[in-house]
């Protein structure tokens, strides 16, 4: 067992971003997949309890000023706490700084749209959350409906569950595609949803407009703002 | 956003047994998609830090014996810690205390393996990790292959991803089938694996035979010995 972990001879290294009010299964996707192959530093302002969106503690295993900067991947994961990052000009500079050595520069679901917040998506094409595309828009990144988007070293995934899916396709780019299907088959990724509901274009327009009914206050009071903070700052600095 | 987490009107009550080597995205596809619905206590012996197998650190919220007695859910997840749980006669105790009131008794993964090491299996149809057929049988449960098993109020996911799978069937149970289908809708789940190998069938002769033997060393050295020793105790008891 301990030749699964992080001392896998394998090795290569990844710095994911973790927040209050991130989406567990964003993280959990990836640092999974990944786990068996690499090193994997969870980063926040300092070491300690972060709680998730459903309320789970998990521990910042690093703080921004102990994180390694040489890393081949670095991950960013969505949730609600999204819009608060936003806001967070040293987590920001630390994307920035960690993002311009990395091999790879990574997000699940609305994770992309803290990656376009702090610069790093300028020119790319990405995706996030299917419920966000404006949003992603609104900070000048071409958005694209899809499960996983490359456009060269930016790797985004769609929402949480897409994890899973950007997980496996990260895996085969840094250690090939046998021993992304070796994970694949030890996480036994077979998968057979009991519904048929995963977007909107499944979902339907009804659930998909009750959906949106319960995600309008949070985009309204706090992603546009945050959005509009990040646009304020960026003028200003142009300016 | 906190409309929807664990203060949720719709509330149940959920009781997760979390481990030491646990893998982490067994409990994560559950935890994630029940969260915004259910009050979610993550067990263990004693409220505090528990890592996972690729090195995650999560809090227990509760200890065995401050968690509440009564709850819709008992759920255990597997991993490679799985084989430790089996000779820790606290962890079975309070799983026999927690299970004999459940509405259901669930697991995901190796979970129910130590689900039927702790009795609560008896008589019961059961799924598991396609590796692990033979362990889940010699501890006399009928082992079918699946994504899910339903046998009265049984309900157990196979490997790890499946737990996402099992998570939207048991929620349909609890909350109906809309509700299911709307966290399907909010958590993106439209998998698309990148690969087709998530089961022996599917990953072939081959690749089957690579990852068993990654799994062997764990299985002979902790998992029989493991299996042996429930055994004997039953035996014992019996006579």
């Amino acid at each position: 067992m301990s030749s699964m972990t992080t001392t896998s001879p394998h090795g290569f290294k990844v710095a994911m971003l973790i927040y209050p009010g991130m989406t567990l299964l964003d993280m959990a996707g990836p640092q999974n997949l990944w786990g068996f192959h690499a090193q994997i530093f969870l980063v926040w302002e300092k070491p300690g309890a972060v709680i998730t969106d459903t309320g789970v503690s998990i521990r910042a295993s690093h703080g921004f000023d102990d994180c390694p900067t040489e890393v081949d991947i670095l991950c960013v994961p969505g949730g609600f706490g999204t819009w608060d990052v936003l806001d967070n000009e040293a987590a920001l500079s630390f994307l920035r700084r960690i993002g311009g050595g990395a091999r790879y520069v990574t997000s699940v679901c609305t994770g992309s749209i803290i990656l376009a917040a702090a610069g790093l998506l300028e020119g790319y094409k990405a995706t996030t959350h299917w419920s966000t595309y404006p949003i992603l828009e609104a900070l000048g990144v071409e958005g694209v409906r899809a499960r996983v988007i490359t456009d060269r070293n930016r790797i985004t995934g769609g929402g949480v569950t897409a994890g899973i899916d950007f997980g496996l396709a990260v895996l085969a780019e840094l250690v090939g595609e046998d021993a992304a299907k070796t994970t694949q088959l030890m996480l036994e990724y077979d998968p057979a949803p009991p519904f048929d509901a995963g977007s909107p274009e499944r979902a339907g327009e009804e659930m998909t407009t009750a959906v949106m009914s319960l995600l309008q206050d949070d985009l309204s009071q706090k992603a546009l703002p945050a959005v509009q903070g990040v646009l304020r700052r960026r003028q200003t600095t142009i300016a």
